[in-house]
């Protein structure tokens, strides 16, 4: 019996099919590849490119798009500052739940902050958190304005906005940084392909 | 563009890669399977028995606990009525993503009330929401007492719990029920057979 943020009397409960037996039936390791980055720098580009790649080799993935969760299990947060901190770490948690079912889960979000960042990684234990920085200017992002949000940050209709008026702190140490190559962005299937090939590397893509 | 509860500036981004293309990867339905009953009513062993024995088929599931998601999701929250509210709608949400990614997903939670469980449903179109009621008397489940709960409860060092002093209502509707048979409850693997024979039945088990 243990005592848990706000819950007592709450016990763990163990199955007998654990993740090991999910990997064997799926043959690939569960883990979270977690894409942060400005809006407007690629990530749901990334994310949905990567996510045909691993389809066409057999593998199973799930996309944990930021705005997408918005609808559901973040529905009740906005974008001041503890409720941001508070949807990526249920992000954090339903990613760390996805990998533990044997899924490569691509979670897709600004993630502005290193320590949000950093907690979500503390979760998965094993280096199973692989960091994906979209390190593409602000000006190409601005000029992109895919949402047309930057438009309205910059005149004001928007507060806190990423990149405009609230920071961006960019990973230290993350596993994979997609950059522009002689000014030029990599197409969708070029940036899923670096992912696929350091996923390759590492073995996740068998059990 | 939209609003939804406390966001702004939602977009939502479809992927290209749906739950059909991953249903057909898994020769499965995805759907969520959600057991409820008191504590000690055998939900726990019902969802292990139908882990193993999906697995045995071949088929990927992935158990939501209601206590261990305690220890992570759902860690800020406490037990007074508007926090297992919003554990229950938090499991839900969950569990649909489980269901989209193609998984069966079992979810194992007292969640005593009966508008709770129902807005779980309502979260899922097209009935894939199976409800199954482990109806077993409440005498059965204290003289059980696996966590020793309601010795606790009877001592007045535990408040609100349910069947005691917080009430538990009985699904109206449940896909499925599991009762005694002449007094005697099941075992595990016939009341996950139970189960599987209905998700075999409606197609589940297919793509």
């Amino acid at each position: 019996m243990s005592t848990v943020g706000n819950s007592t009397n709450i016990f763990w409960q163990e199955s007998p099919i654990g993740k090991l037996e999910r990997q064997k039936l799926l043959n690939q390791k569960g883990c979270v590849v977690w894409i942060t980055g400005l809006s407007g720098s690629g990530k749901s580009t990334l994310a949905c490119s990567l996510s045909k790649e691993l389809y066409t080799k057999g593998k199973l993935s799930y996309i944990l798009d930021g705005d997408n969760l918005r609808h559901g299990l973040n529905k009740d947060l906005g974008f001041k500052a503890e409720d941001r901190t508070e949807n990526i770490r249920r992000v954090g948690e339903v990613a760390h739940l996805f990998a533990d079912a044997g899924l490569i889960c691509i979670a897709s979000l600004i993630s502005p902050y290193r320590k949000d960042r950093d907690a979500c990684r503390a979760m998965l234990p094993d280096s199973n958190f692989i960091e994906v920085y979209m390190n593409m200017p602000l000006a190409l992002c601005e000029e992109r304005d895919p949402k047309g949000l930057y438009k309205l940050a910059r005149a004001g209709k928007i507060k806190g906005f990423t990149g405009i008026d609230d920071p961006y702190e960019p990973p230290l140490n993350c596993e994979i940084e997609i950059n522009q190559k002689d000014g030029v962005c990599p197409i969708p299937s070029a940036m899923a392909g670096e992912v696929v090939t350091y996923l390759e590397d590492k073995g996740y893509l068998q059990d």
